[in-house]
């Protein structure tokens, strides 16, 4: 299991030895967990070492999933931590989860001092970013159908794992309609 | 006009001199000018001293409005910096433009070695970051009524200020529907 300091190695930096400037603390989580809520304060920056997480938001009283998160990958509320509001995505574990956990207002201090701590912290989000504006460019100019492949394409493994119900909810499409596109 | 200096002091950090680690350059641009192109890489990061600049992507041989960029804020087509791949969308000038302009290659020396240059790169990421998040959502969740009315209360002087067959682009509705949407 990969852990913030191989991402470092990584992502960030790959010579000289890496002393973490905060420090981390490891969660095991089961399937179904919320790790933060609609309406919480996020307080913590989550790294995924393995299991799956997933982000929703609520559209009229239906889940819609933002997305699926990965092992070596960092998730959390972002926005409720960047502009200190209430969350208005929840994250679940989506199955049995090992994370290592950065509280957020450890790393902000870091983030007066710390030359490394700002590169994570600058290339992490970078990282996001660009995930984020994939995703938007694919809802303003794919089909459902066209999003299907994109996904099948970047992740097969998460097309075969993820039940359909849920693959629908991602893509914005009902279920029977998934199931008449993947037929074709 | 403010620079990328007053952005630090205001952003990043509020006392004592501040020593830019990198060079900038003054660019003027007129109305219409196009910064970065589709298939271009980018290699410049601009901060919007006066004027605004939109970015769009082609779909369907139709340009979308992908954002519009104020004074005061930075743009470039980050996904090309990021990734190093040609630019899917483009950067034109949809006013005059007065720009601070930031060398990228340089840039990326700096965040090697400089603590201000990644606190400057994680912040303006963060604020990045925030803004499309909350412009997928909305594309997740509202109808494109909901999404004018969204941006009337973020921005009204946009809203006064853009022509009503661009403001559509930017919703993703025909020009049509967006009148009518007003009328109500």
């Amino acid at each position: 299991m990969k852990t913030i300091k191989d991402y470092i190695v990584q992502n960030v930096r790959d010579t000289g030895p890496i002393e973490l400037p905060f420090g981390t603390k490891q969660k095991i989580a089961a399937k179904d967990h919320v790790l933060t809520d609609y309406g919480q304060f996020e307080t913590s920056v989550y790294f995924i070492q393995s299991g799956v997480v997933i982000t929703t938001l609520l559209y009229r009283e239906e889940q819609r999933i933002l997305d699926f998160h990965f092992p070596e990958s960092f998730c959390a509320s972002y926005s409720s931590l960047l502009t200190a509001t209430a969350s208005d995505i929840r994250l679940t574990c989506y199955k049995d989860c090992v994370l290592e956990v950065v509280d957020y207002e450890e790393l902000q201090r870091c983030y007066q001092t710390s030359l490394l701590a700002n590169q994570l912290g600058r290339i992490a989000t970078e990282q996001l970013y660009v995930t984020r504006v994939q995703r938007e460019k694919e809802l303003l100019t794919m089909t459902a159908e066209q999003r299907y492949e994109s996904l099948l394409k970047k992740n097969p493994g998460l097309v075969r794992t993820i039940p359909i119900k849920d693959l629908s909810k991602y893509l914005g499409v009902r279920p029977e309609s998934l199931s008449r596109i993947r037929r074709q």
